[in-house]
């Protein structure tokens, strides 16, 4: 499992220059059809509707993750001591695979169809029907124990720590990719300063309190992006279409209701989680069964469909400045409230502490007597924003259905 | 037709901050569903295949080249005074519009399906079928005139000459964004400059003396960009299986084989050139299609399908460095020549002189004296490369059936 | 004073592409031996001795706030409309000259010689002998009133506030332009969207709701910035054995005593406050008479500037982590307390607010609905800065006498 | 002298993010004070005068091409097995020298001083009396190998091919460098892409085929750096004035003629070529020493330094587009001709190509079949600028006496 390619290969990187890959079974996993499915997935879903460039895919967000875990183990200090070349070997893999399970339109595609992208990442590692398993084949247990770190089972706490907390691997790479192709500057992180500050300590992640500055920079990048990118209002609105299609599907399903379209894979999906429909569901799926329902038989669908395809977006509500004067009108109607009302409140935190004061979630800092702190300890700007540093907004959105009378 | 919106209002954009729209009917036609359908087409087809992020759409660029020439407009010297605000509006409009009969995957198309997307891109825009022509039609006139700005009918030589010449606002911004999208850094031209030094003089495009050195680097980025990017031999393999899907295609439609997949939107295209069946077809179409004649009932379809959608790409001979062993093999067979060979001659010019002095492709240098020079005649450097500039390969791509006996 | 330049004239800038100069009389100033004297001037003082690249001087800088000073004009919503074309004049010459009295390694000089760069710079733009004030002359009153807005006399709030305020046109320019030139990208800030938010109501500088995030965001970088570069320990140690050297000098001076060397400019400068002399000193002066002192008779004036020459920096302590081991004995000695010993005291702040509720200092956020809030009553994030996002540091610099026994 | 740093220590730069320090020797060696003094000398000399942000030091430069150094031999393929550890150790000690013999405002310098900057270079390195040699001196032999490498003595021939050829680690550096410091984005050059297609074959450095367009670009973005930033008229006017101010700085000194100002330290250099008094000449040191010679007794002195000041710079003939209208009239006079006249010849080459078809200068391009060409047989581009981009102007610059009739 540890062969290497006969030749470093590379992939050209607007953020990274060149991602060199050396392993042969990493260049395995980049070819396997799930990984490659990633591709056909944007990143942002509904966001390139406002950030009209925002149209990059979850693989190139795959190999960047990759490639900074490839970073770490090259560059933090303490972390090649602290990681067996089995460790490092898994947390190259898992840092590429972390997100193979992703549906089209995510966010929506979870919260009505009750599927959790995580577990299906899991499934396609340790599935025997996918390519990923066929090239992790190479090493027993190997899929078993990507698939952990992925789940957090706890038996490679340090390597997942540093694919998942509050400052990884993950966010790293999203935060200055969704950046550089939104053009929202505000995702900017000084990646190689929090990599240099970065020390493996009794087995932990810290960071040397030189680096402070870095990690609040970080925090407020990514608070800043959550609020201007990705939960921009017009791409909530046009990602909240796609629930109320979704949930039509799904209701139409339940009731077996024809409507005269084949979505056998979605049912395949829904009814028995089978993988293979699953990673035929990608973004040109989604388009293409959207812009056909223009045309079906039922009419909430059709219109739902319509207000898609035609960027008929649904109003908001924002509940801070402006007062609600739909949600009688809404709750009182089955079909409004169902398909074309989501209150949708959304929030983020510029930095959560754990309570438990050894919680691998949180970040610690070095002093340079050598004791640690956590941030919140050592960071005025941190202590300041853990509580007001909290935002939540609730937005009413609605939609007027279009070519009926409800 | 001079409507202001009430507000101006601005895309966010990596390249340019900020692109502000400022009239409605501008507006209005970056709302219809033939400019939004560009959204759904990426301005590199293949490329993707090898630069991971090439993933940006024509939409992009199409409010891209609009900005450019909006700034043109604003900066160039002399070029108000020899535009009307009519001619402003309709350069403006036209550079929105001159991409939007694109299809999907557009090379292998149009060489198959002999369509060409500047006669469809006139048709959307004079059809009075399409929203285009609609929001066009606030004034009489205007849809014949901008159609005839991209067919090069000679009524607005000036505006025509700022949207398609050697150095026009098509290129300043393509240049630009596919090195943003794809991180080939030599795409990126000195716009700023460029435009800084442009001059209208008798009506004609210059360039003053003290500028020329930004022509020459330009030149010199659109000639590797092309050998770099746009001729990349894995972005040509992937094209070119797929013109082998498409040229398969029209075979079984002419033939009238039923392959059992509903393909009626091509047939209209392709036997009425029926607008409204053109604007369906998008790269989601085009994907949806080739991954359902992975199950077709035609094992050369079929067979192509599957390597498209598993990138089985064809290899290919570069004739300068090896020795062309498949091509008597090839052209024996009809099936493997027709469907599985393609020579594939690609060449790129550094600049090209047009004979007729006064044509207006060639780029014109404004001397301190005020005479006019051609480009080639002032550059020593554009002088050398005017004959061996000229670059030339010819590359033999050959794929292998793989699932049958041919 | 409006006659435009015969044809624009530009600046390239790293930061803007082109700076543009339309007004003769802009052109002029920045012509002038006092504004040029900027260019011998660097922006950052010490901090180049730990990022090496800080080598910009305040020429650049002073250009930079005259550009952003003209976008504002004419960007900002309804500035046009609430300055006279006088004001707006007075603004762009305002914007280029507000540096103008700062002397070579501003902060110790200053501190040591109770001079301060604002007035002399009003003194510069209203003294018959200053090449600027000639070319002010032009029209009558005009140095009063630049004058006046540097030194915030209140007679056009408005521009002052653009000048300076908390967030203004100097430092939209020195935030960016510090990043650019020692790589430390924490003080990017996005420009385009501050002034696309900006707007004047009731004659005062506002910023629509919608911009919120920009602000935040500003304000982190600016606090980021000061301490993780114009704070820099190594920075503020070359700076204080600077102001050993100047203290020395002062005190020389004051008791007559010679050191073999011609300080008469510094005498002029400290004694009748002469501006010719004053305009004399510059970088290279001070470089220079360093230089020279390494040699002179005085020991501890020769000592400080062989420190000074060869970077033999004070040591510090940060008494938040350290124990202070070194003021009683320093405290104890004259010679060590007065120029080998300085308690540093730093702080900044994310946002200050003035209690004063209409006072231009602060930032005012626009509402849909048209009223107006103070930013900390607005952002959760600001609010919660209000009191943990100040920060004090006590650093506690000693230097060790290196050629003679005190 | 292969000891490393107990800790890595970097330089934070804005081109590479971090510049690592591992050797002790190099950490040494920066700190010496003769690298130091090139904080005291600009890279670019007069170009600061047209652009204007052109401030940045040789440091910085010297500092960066020890990066490049250190990149290629982490990087390029076959270059650690070609090179001892004691030759890679020399590669980094003499990319970080190779400058270290610069004079302030260098050209102008040596052109009338009759100094060559290289073989001052060479005696500061080899010369018992500088702080280098004393670092140096730690392995017996080291700086005589050291300074062999910088004299091109051949005992080395890779490493001299790399710090000194068409294509090197000098030239990688600063035109990245010279273009983020000025904002003449022509300069950036494909680094990344450079190194990853270097290989060293036959102990020879080639460039493998697939990267024959970043080799063009890279020679066409020298040749336009060099016409649009080293040799813009105005910079080259402001070096030309100081040539004669040192011309008749030399002539007075010469004819021992007092001008009342104390240049003893010039006088050494030229007399005794004393190193000591070398290290003192820097940027600040020449202008201090023209501004004191405004107010000196001898006339022509005075008024050229006033130019000098005072930017009152030469006009100049681009004898390409202009008549020469006084070169007879300054010829015949003897003070114009001597310091008020300059014929200035400046002239640049796309690519030289070396007859000795194994000369180390040319570039050689490794096909796919192993053979080696250099590079204008396999690149028709180069091949074309063989002789047409080659680019000669012939610029009569002349000066007006201000203050005195001739």
């Amino acid at each position: 499992m540890f062969t290497k390619l006969p030749k470093q290969r590379v992939f050209r990187d607007p953020l990274y220059g060149n991602i060199p890959v050396d392993y042969k079974i990493i260049w395995d996993l980049i070819d396997t059809k799930e990984v490659q499915r990633l591709r056909r997935i944007r990143q942002l879903s509904g966001v390139a509707m406002v950030f009209h460039t925002a149209e990059h895919s979850r693989f190139g967000h795959s190999l960047g993750v990759y490639h900074i875990a490839n970073r770490m183990i090259n560059e933090v200090l303490g972390l090649k001591d602290n990681l067996s070349q089995y460790e490092q070997l898994l947390f190259l893999i898992s840092s590429l695979l972390h997100d193979v399970g992703h549906g089209p339109y995510s966010h929506a595609f979870e919260s009505v169809f009750n599927v959790c992208h995580e577990q299906i990442t899991c499934r396609m590692i340790t599935s025997e029907l996918t390519e990923i398993n066929k090239v992790l084949s190479i090493e027993k247990g190997l899929a078993e124990d990507v698939s952990g770190i992925i789940s957090h089972s706890g038996k490679f706490p340090l390597v997942e720590s540093l694919i998942s907390s509050q400052l990884d691997a993950d966010r790293l790479d999203y935060l200055n990719r969704d950046a550089h192709f939104t053009g929202a500057t505000y995702g900017f992180v000084d990646v190689d300063r929090l990599i240099r500050v970065m020390e493996i300590v009794d087995g932990k992640v810290v960071y040397r309190a030189a680096g402070v500055h870095a990690i609040e920079n970080y925090l407020m990048s990514r608070y800043h992006m959550y609020w201007q990118v990705y939960y921009h209002p017009v791409a909530r609105s046009y990602e909240i279409i796609l629930e109320g299609i979704y949930r039509r599907i799904y209701d139409l399903i339940e009731e077996k209701i024809d409507f005269g379209y084949d979505v056998s894979e979605l049912i395949n999906v829904l009814e028995t989680g089978d993988l293979t429909s699953y990673i035929e569901l990608d973004d040109s799926y989604i388009n293409g069964l959207v812009k056909s329902l223009t045309k079906c038989s039922d009419p909430i669908l059709k219109d739902l469909s319509l207000s898609f395809m035609n960027r008929r977006l649904f109003k908001y509500i924002d509940t801070k400045f402006d007062e609600d004067k739909v949600s009688k009108e809404y709750q009182e109607n089955d079909i409004l409230c169902r398909y074309y009302y989501k209150v949708d409140k959304v929030s983020q935190v510029t930095y959560i502490r754990e309570d438990d004061s050894l919680n691998v979630n949180n970040i610690y800092i070095l002093l340079p007597n050598g004791s640690v702190q956590s941030l919140d300890q050592f960071s005025g700007i941190i202590y300041g924003l853990l509580e007001s540093g909290k935002k939540q907004e609730k937005r009413i959105f609605y939609g007027k259905p279009g070519i009926f009378n409800v």
